[in-house]
């Protein structure tokens, strides 16, 4: 018997269909004699709905009053899913942020968890075998008492944070996808789910593209110790473990081929190349939140150089300003924008032990014609600036390349 | 400058345009200096769709749990109106039955508000003349720190305790209709706003099938010295106001007629005239919670009589096993349950010191036919069942005989 906390996102809890099914997978848990405590995401849509709600009631709203609005969609569902646990004859309670309490930065909107008291729920757990189903996404201020929400992905947070604070054995998150896999799906059918990968690659797959875990959630993991399995709510597959890198195993030289075409690519061009002007630049972005990924500089020729980097889709208007505005300092020419690009990346804990991954991977886009406008790389992982229109044709060849269309 | 409490119903702030709305209304009252606490409603349609929701989730749904759940429909309209408050430039802050907190007892789902502290709002009045936003419905059990609602009707009665506790001079109550009427205006075109009415009157007209005010706030005002003002959120009609009856001037004899669909009639007929009989039927009534409104029973013949009574019509069947249940024990023939009947009421103040008032309605009923069949009194209103099919008519006639027709 162990202890459990269990997440299901928003496409796993979308209706009370799905809310049943996610009550059976809790059933099973409980079966086996376990203590679990659940995590829930608002039923899908749900956030966004009251999410455009507070833009329309107005576009500068109060972030404070956006989070008691926006938490409300994640108990809803914790209720909900009390509800049928308690019908299937399973002693359930729900549990909202500020019930618990979790309490968090003052951030509104985008909170930072600073503290869980699990004591109450591990009573319950022993007094009564009662499944905790906590509402996700959201905690307590402290000092305010006001509901704080976490931002985007923060259910995942929630479930991680619970986990360490209960001292779980798993944390496992339920998602609409049956685990990681070699590359998308949809993209590339022969890719396969990992059965078991570590939480260092899982947050390069998760930086480049890979879209099952949040980033967070995973750095969470990885800080505090808290092994995950991603699997999903509708199938009964045995998913994908995330957990320490295992020395004692060889590691396969490439994990995984993801892409992600939501960046964009700015260049400046005619920088004078002298020391701290890329620094200034950097910092008026980071000013203004705008994340900065890959960062190219080209050698310079009579005392110019130029400079480019990606940043999220979403922030390219916001980073035009910045670079155009601060030209006459750069003593820069002019500013690109360039919104057809996308990132390949290969992860894999083994590169760090096997050279020569780079090279085939540069001959394989070769082969194909795939020009490479910018690299970027980390002790496991190298990532690749094409064209969005030959993204997935280059995920393809190096899923094939890298033998990664054999079952592993 | 007074204190005021606007409690705004889910037909007022059913969309976001409406919740502007709303939010003019409190505007007005802020720029005349007033402190305001403002209490709202689920959007039109929310609270039946999580109800709905608890309800497919398990037809045995834990009251806790639906508590939870169905409350989050005032979250989320009081955290927009807050917005749309400080959209306006008016400081504003959304609170929730448990931050303020609302204390009240432990039935869930129709609990009662035990103890209001009204202190910080009363600071936040003064400090910074912020207004306060109050999720109606709903408060705290402060034994278990589990959030309870306060059943149909509760946003009304939130708006009138929160005015007791604040000391307000008013409670505004904000819906769909300009008022209280004469009639309802869709049976009676000639019928009229009251301008100004008796607590004691409103309780009956509350309680006969006048829905403007939910008889469970009426009785709360009463009782807590709140006078009410009636009116309409999408007009600037000056409404009607609610308040101790002014002993020194002149009453109407009749203000109102109401009329009541939503009750059926119960007949035992051939039960024993033995003492004792008639308290057992309507314990046994009672235990299953079932409201009986008139009783009326017939002189007995050869040792035997009937026994009327009236339910809501969603009780009818419950009513009906209780009464066949018991039919050995009354020594009763048969059970008749009869849907097709309504009651239709004259309310005034002023029959205290008008005697003939029965006499001119049964007399405007008999003239056009109306046959009465139970009647129920109490000093200020008098009930006359009738066949449904002849309830409207009946009102038409009671409204015009009484000259209510004129504006008052």
């Amino acid at each position: 018997m162990g202890r459990l906390v269990m997440k299901f996102g928003g496409t796993s809890v979308a209706n009370i269909d799905r809310i049943r099914n996610a009550a059976r997978h809790v059933k099973r848990e409980v079966d086996a004699g376990h203590d679990v405590a659940v995590v829930v995401s608002a039923m899908a849509g749900k956030t966004n709905e009251l999410v455009e709600w507070c833009r329309d009631a107005s576009p500068m709203h109060d972030a404070r009053e956006y989070d008691a609005v926006v938490a409300s969609g994640e108990q809803v569902t914790a209720g909900l899913l009390a509800i049928v646990l308690q019908g299937l004859g399973i002693q359930a309670r729900s549990w909202q942020g500020w019930q618990i309490p979790i309490r968090t930065s003052d951030a509104h909107a985008s909170a930072r968890i600073l503290e869980i008291d699990g004591a109450d729920l591990i009573n319950r757990f022993r007094e009564r075998k009662e499944v905790a189903v906590i509402a996700g996404f959201q905690g307590i201020n402290p000092q305010t008492g006001r509901i704080t929400t976490l931002g985007r992905g923060g259910s995942d947070t929630t479930a991680v944070a619970l986990a360490a604070a209960l001292e779980a054995d798993l944390c496992e998150i339920y998602t609409d996808v049956p685990g990681v896999f070699t590359a998308d799906p949809r993209v590339v059918p022969t890719a396969h789910r990992i059965p078991r990968i570590s939480f260092e690659e899982m947050l390069e797959i998760a930086a480049t593209g890979g879209r099952v875990l949040s980033l967070r959630s995973v750095e969470f993991a990885r800080n505090h110790h808290v092994p995950l399995l991603v699997r999903s709510s509708f199938t009964w597959e045995p998913g994908t473990v995330v957990t320490e890198e295992d020395p004692s195993m060889e590691q396969p030289v490439v994990s995984a081929v993801t892409h992600d075409t939501s960046q964009a690519k700015i260049t400046l061009s005619g920088v004078a190349d002298r020391p701290g002007i890329a620094a200034a630049l950097f910092r008026h972005l980071a000013d203004r939140s705008i994340n900065v990924d890959m960062i190219v500089q080209n050698i310079s020729h009579h005392g110019t150089t130029d400079i480019s980097f990606t940043v999220p889709r979403d922030d390219v208007e916001a980073s035009r300003e910045v670079a155009a505005s601060m030209l006459d300092t750069l003593g820069a020419a002019e500013v690109v924008t360039d919104e057809g690009v996308a990132t390949v990346s290969l992860v894999g804990a083994g590169m760090k032990t096997h050279p020569g991954v780079t090279a085939t991977m540069f001959e394989t886009l070769a082969a194909e014609g795939i020009n490479i406008e910018m690299i970027s790389t980390s002790p496991i992982r190298i990532s690749c600036m094409v064209r969005a229109e030959v993204a997935e044709r280059a995920v393809q060849v190096l899923h094939g390349a890298f033998e990664l269309d054999a079952p592993s």
